[in-house]
């Protein structure tokens, strides 16, 4: 099932996407029409969705629709560093050294920002891209083995990892250049665990303005999600609605020579197959 | 006016402190009752509570009180780190660079907790306590000048920065080991910014089992409260009920020689005058 949100009269609203369409649940008089909730509540939501939209005439049309972030505001967003191969080695030459453990960082998540939302720079002179395959927990996890981690994974949706290279590199801890608000773009939906066969065998690539600079399937991840979702859970408790960003391949402008860095108009356009589509302009 | 939040038999609750005894906002029928509406509210909610409250007798004693996190779940729980001149020598010996730029990571908002409650070492063999100044910020903060800064802040509060050594050295970003599950005490209260003079001249200390380790003043910041909110608000919004852990002065237990770790039963007292008290002890 695709789950998205989008804004309408009344404020936003979640919806299930069927072929180009959406039903919305709240007008299909659905028992959950929250996408928190959703998530928390998990099989027994989508079951009862399921039931619901069955036979049900779509509400608009996907391309009509003004989609939001999926989730508006996650009690957490962390993000994982040097987690491609080929990645690793072009930042090690930007003087990031090799670390022994997973590298994780925290996206505030006021950063967060819709499918098809403007980047706007702000104060950085650095503006870059990173195209990432993201992951909604779904059952809270805590001291999670990697052969469990699965149960905890609600669903699968595209993050563009903007980032802010001058102030990302002010301290080792990145804190700062990660999270300019709009650098977060996720969406354009969740798509639920279910009908994402193998997320470690998935195309990905980042285009700007047309230009591909980042292309790469997710099996070149140096930790897998697995391994991702038992290392943060053996420190601390990952709960619904949570949000990963599971590492971004090589080509970043930053490691461009010389650097190539986005540009006001520039189009970024994040793609991973079977999963969707997000497009952010950086505003003029 | 301190605010606290208390446990009773209908669930949490946000009072008013006044002397030994607190006012349950619920019971006394104020208009604001839920302490994210109050800091959002800002001096409109204060005014109605001090309103409210006159001439009203207290609820219950502060000693019966099982008191909570004055902020069940913010929005974000920034800290920076190598904040007090000596910490940062002591840390400098431990191998962590010195800076050019303020140093911030992210607690999750996950690992916060009452100021009573007990600190669980989890997975660590490298616990370890920092006293620091907390801040609660209260009107939304972006692109704020130093000047303005103090515009900015609700309150403050007693917090212990809870450290899992070995985790947090993982990586540079220390992400890892500043968010294990209740490694974030805070309280007692939030006292509101109007009853604090001068925030950068209080004295703040930490206690394990008695024993004086942590002792300075809050004017030995490297950055000033000021220079955070500007800093941090130049790349990204800070929202009301945002906290913020304004550094450790010296005398943490890595660095001690031979370090020395909290252990199950050790009692963590961290005290700012004119602020209040907090004390965890280590889960047996």
């Amino acid at each position: 099932m695709k789950l998205v949100r989008f804004n309408t009269d009344s404020g936003p609203r979640t919806g299930v996407v069927v072929d180009n369409n959406i039903i919305d649940l709240t007008q299909a008089g659905a028992d959950y029409t929250d996408m928190m909730e959703i998530i928390a509540a998990g099989q027994t939501a989508l079951d009862s969705i399921a039931t619901t939209i069955t036979g049900c005439t779509p509400h608009l049309s996907l391309d009509e629709a003004q989609l939001l972030a999926p989730v508006a505001r996650p009690g957490k967003y962390l993000a994982i560093g040097m987690n491609y191969k080929k990645h690793q080695e072009e930042a090690s030459k930007l003087g990031v050294a090799e670390q022994n453990h997973q590298v994780w960082f925290n996206k505030q998540t006021t950063c967060v920002s819709g499918p098809f939302d403007e980047i706007d720079p702000g104060v950085t002179e650095k503006l870059d891209y990173e195209i990432e395959l993201g992951i909604v927990i779904g059952k809270p996890a805590k001291g999670v083995k990697k052969e469990n981690a699965r149960d905890h994974i609600f669903g699968y949706f595209v993050a563009n990892d903007v980032s802010a290279r001058d102030w990302q590199f002010h301290t080792p801890t990145f804190t700062m250049g990660k999270s300019f608000d709009t650098h977060g773009p996720i969406g354009p939906w969740i798509i639920t665990a279910d009908e994402v066969a193998d997320p470690q065998n998935l195309d990905l690539r980042c285009l700007v303005n047309g230009e591909l600079r980042q292309s790469n399937n997710t099996s070149g991840m140096v930790h897998d999600i697995d391994s991702q979702i038992e290392y943060l859970s053996t420190a601390f408790t990952l709960e619904s609605g949570d949000l990963i960003a599971t590492g971004t391949p090589e080509g970043v402008g930053v490691a461009m020579d010389p650097p190539v860095f986005l540009q006001a108009g520039d189009v970024v356009r994040c793609e991973i197959d079977g999963i969707g589509v997000i497009e952010n302009t950086v505003k003029l």
